[in-house]
């Protein structure tokens, strides 16, 4: 049996692992470790734990370093906070591999502290080219590892080219994975969203708003959200969910408290499960903000997305995809223009929905060819 | 006045820091705030802390992170610790830049405590490639540093290729700058030298003996010195110092009170401030080990080295170097060939001796641009 | 000049501190280091850290340790960091005194990171009997200070009977000097007050209604607010504080929001100085909940209190004060006692209002007896 | 079951825990919880983990937090350190009961680290009255703990008169236990011995020199060991030991190393498992230094002791021990005296060995009326 370690530090992260938590907890000769660090421990970043308890998956390891203040110095400490823990975490769980994934800050930290101890790290989603300082984060944890499983053609050759590994797998990402299912799900309903605001119909066109702070513009992140909000056709049913942590989460969460408070068009909701989120994205007529939804799953769904600001800068784009920076008429014509122009066709540019299978049946085989290596040594 | 960190965290690196530090403390309009962190606060490793002092720099911060343990855990653990403290002491001391230099494992969380607060990074001797987790760890930090200043060319190139910045110089490095000045002191006496062991004579061919533990060799630390020792001619004088701090110190430590307790014919040196070592360098008949002062100072110097085992591997060297693996009759072999060849002719392939200078110009450079950025803006 | 360092954790404990640093910040030969650390740097903690600096006080350090999460785990996890991140700012402002106060979780902290450096502990508000956890930390932080400030008689005898010491001072509380003084400030107006909700006329008789969770309750936390909340007088005019941080804290936001939400009959304030929060007591008909300012403050402005259930068990209480558990009706009934009876006549039982004059010139010659002796030494 | 955890820090404290975890461990109704933390993982204090688990105890959890550098500052942070780290030790095992022992530094974070999460403590060894700062711990640590077992009738009154608390139980020390068995135990030989220096004839007298800095002297430990080797009589046998971990411990070792290579009359030894302390202990013809030992298990076994220094001061002694202060010729005459004099009769004052079974038969019953009480909650 080999052992392989899971980091989820995030709620949009475990989206993207769902599906090759499943495949490895299925495997006969694999021991599946979920290590529930960051964010992902705390009620106010979407409760992540709980949701990975309900769906099934034993939690082999917590760590809690999120400090309070939301500020840079913070943001910073809490890093190394983690790398403590995880090490310690590691050196108890004694994994045959470390699998990360993305450019958090704390990713770093997960990567760093697998690499020091001589684990093996693999690293899901890396070699993308962003603004901000995630890319700088990305690629530095290429770099830590020694397993990519990059969603691009374009990020697996700038993968090759930054660490001259062969260890490169692009099989797409595991939200298409989810994305995919979510097609053939029942719709959600009103009952089953619940949340708070203006009263919704789901049965009649609406959009969906997720905007998240960009870390470098973490002050400006009030006023971007204020663009957005004041850029929304009267009329418009609008889903405005709460922005994930980060250095300028609270700008964005006061700029729609005002807005409620002086409009109360919105229906914000908090705790979105990820696949209740993507079978609202299946519903919405265009998807608004910078999440990483409008790129990836909604490029395979065909949904209709206005992306703004330097959030997925970089970022490669299907056809569904029309950028605006954050001014507010611009984001009110290009919404316009998506409504009016209404479901793309599907795009595999991030995959084809079954990434979570192939992703696990090569960390199987990694894990057994170290296994086998150290038992003949 | 702008202001500049530097981090120190260990007795190789400060040497190579110096004559920076010296041109950086001597323009009036530069404010130098000198961070001691990690082994750099201990005796153990050679006190570099009271040389700073004593060399005229003063200390603005102090951050004692090393945990007694010296295994992979608490190896990966400091790493987290450092990143915290020092994300404080960046805080507190507000600098414009923060310069960090190399690959030790506590350069990724000084780095990264400053990338993550936004503020500038410079980075000495990256780019260059070599075996064992310090190449990865220096490739990561490159992606976290804004200024490069590495010390052959073709680093300058692979930091290109890494990052694509244009801010990248090299001037060579420090160490060659502290080699030139050291051909002009004064021989080192023994009285000088101190130390324990065999009595020397210093008019006389002596060798020096210094290596350290190779990371992911940890645990053949012992045997590998052992090899080393056991391949010293007889008759032939040694100097041999202790290692630097790392995973398999002990080991080391270890072989070399065995092999004295047995024959007592090296003279074992413990605190060897940088600027005497090199002047002893530049007596020496010949370098046994695997101290980058081989393949770096000694080519200035034209001092006949025999290079040891995988922790120089990857770096260029210059003609004055010879390559062998961990056993005892190549060794022996080696230190022959090179005793018989006498001094090499100085290369320049790590600088001429001026990198000090050119590199404190460009830190204020780039301290000034920030500066007026932020005051405009 | 001798150096005073005062650590302040929390916004109630500010109060405390006020005269007594406006006292030593007034001496020419004390150089007074305020300390901010734990929940005072948070904005959601009522930002002390502003309050401060709007005060006059120049803040020497800061220390960022809350952890997100607010349970147990967390609540211990962070006394840690606590005890880590004060034990390098006092090496590194080399105080002749720390001062803490009370007890609070971190205060354990606060102060063991100064005797472990051998530095005096002064002590502030030791002695008091209560339940819950704070009464053991409060005693365990007797055993570690040097100096006792005590606010009671018996609280004094008590800190003897512990530790021995002959170096207990009882000034009364220095929340009564500012009591005092806001007696003779100007009245809170509505425009002052702020807030959201119900519209207040403070010319009208109106309660202050202000409950902390008790930590080792904290799982009631919401059960006990709903108690209190509903046992309000129909039309009876309410502002409602929300709580400071501790394990329990969101169980009271929650009742409050909840109850805000049904009936809207309350005005919440979340932001308020210590020195508001005084004249608004003065002013008041009642106050209701578990805080201190009903057992120290309103006994020298003989406001009517209505003290709920275990957080101030032990204390001793003059007569405007009365007891209730955490039940509706009894609650109900105590508040209508209270407003029948009025006001009633100043106790000085916590103090005549110049403790923080008294307390400051203990600690200044302290600290000058410690400077002589370690000059003569 | 009940889940009972006991953490062990240094190696002085597993040897007064060793019965009761052989008690504890022989229970099937219990399940033993060791947690290994502080100096108890480091080889360079006696490699006390090794001992634990070649005694048969397997390890729950470990807990790396000793940093380098052995000075005040370092000793603060650790503490800090470890407070964090057994909070999420403790938060992972669930245990019914923690116990810690005595008075070092990081005990005092093992207790607030369970009382801070509601756990139950139960504390061994306290209420004794000592000078120096760990009696300081001592006492703040009974106030954290809810269950007590001292050693002494004083101390358990010391502890009812500080707490109040009717759950306090002198069984005697644990130490006592090992020393009853240690006298029907074969004798120690010179191989089993090892060492390092002058050669041994057991069968002749000799003496054990065992000293320790003094926290608060640490600046002074070497001088005070230079005064303690200078008074042995020339031409006496001496088993010299090395100093457990503290600030100072530099010192001492280095008095050992330079009297020794003047000398070298000593015969050193670095790792001696406590049982094989005890039994040379019973061999020797007086104990030298400041060991508890010489307190403690040389009472029971009447073994002539010369107690030096503030170290123990403020312990009840029985008449085998003579004290004398840091000066050289005090400790000469008292050794020569305690020579003439010979074995004293065995005295119970710290137990009459059979604490272990004791103690875990309380710690039993006490976990398992918590566990009553919380299923019938």
């Amino acid at each position: 049996v080999v052992k392989i370690a899971v980091v989820v530090t995030a709620r949009p992260s475990y989206a993207k692992w769902k599906t090759t938590l499943e495949a490895l907890r299925d495997m006969p000769d694999v021991e599946l470790q979920v290590i529930v660090a960051a964010s992902a421990n705390l009620e106010r970043y979407g409760a992540v734990r709980g949701v990975i308890e309900a769906d099934g998956f034993p939690i082999a390891a917590e760590c809690w370093t999120v400090l309070e203040g939301e500020n840079l110095l913070t943001g910073a400490r809490e890093t190394g906070l983690a790398l403590m823990d995880l090490a310690s975490i590691y050196h108890r769980l004694q994994p045959d591999i470390v699998c990360v994934m993305a450019d958090r800050r704390e990713i770093l930290a997960a990567a760093a502290a697998a690499k020091y101890q001589h684990l093996k790290v693999a690293h899901v989603q890396g070699g993308e080219s962003s603004g901000t300082i995630d890319g700088v984060v990305r690629h530095a944890v290429s770099h830590l590892a020694d397993v990519h499983f990059p969603c691009t053609n374009p990020a697996k050759w700038r993968i090759y080219g930054l660490t001259g590994s062969f260890d490169i797998h692009n099989f797409g990402c595991g939200s298409v994975d989810l994305a995919k299912r979510a097609q053939s799900e029942p719709l959600v309903t009103e009952d089953e969203l619940g949340g708070a605001g203006a009263i919704l119909n789901l049965a009649k066109p609406f959009v969906i708003c997720l905007q998240h702070p960009v870390t470098d513009e973490a002050d400006q992140s009030h006023a971007q959200m204020w663009e957005t909000l004041h850029a929304l056709p009267h009329g418009l049913q609008c889903v405005c969910l709460w922005p994930g942590q980060d250095a300028g989460s609270a700008g964005i969460s006061k700029a729609i408290r005002e807005y409620q408070e002086t409009y109360g068009t919105l229906h914000t909701v908090r705790n979105l499960p990820p696949s209740r989120f993507l079978r609202l994205l299946t519903q919405c007529a265009c998807l608004i903000g910078n999440s990483s939804a409008g790129i990836r799953e909604s490029a395979f769904l065909g949904v209709p997305v206005v992306d703004i600001g330097n959030r997925q800068r970089g970022r490669q784009r299907a056809k569904n995809v029309t950028w605006v920076p954050h001014e507010q008429s611009a984001i009110r014509q290009a919404i316009a223009r998506q409504m009016a122009h209404g479901k793309y066709p599907s795009s595999h540019l991030y995959g084809s929905g079954n990434a979570g299978q192939q992703i696990a049946e090569v960390l199987r085989n990694v894990a057994n060819d170290l296994a086998r290596t150290s038992k003949s040594a």
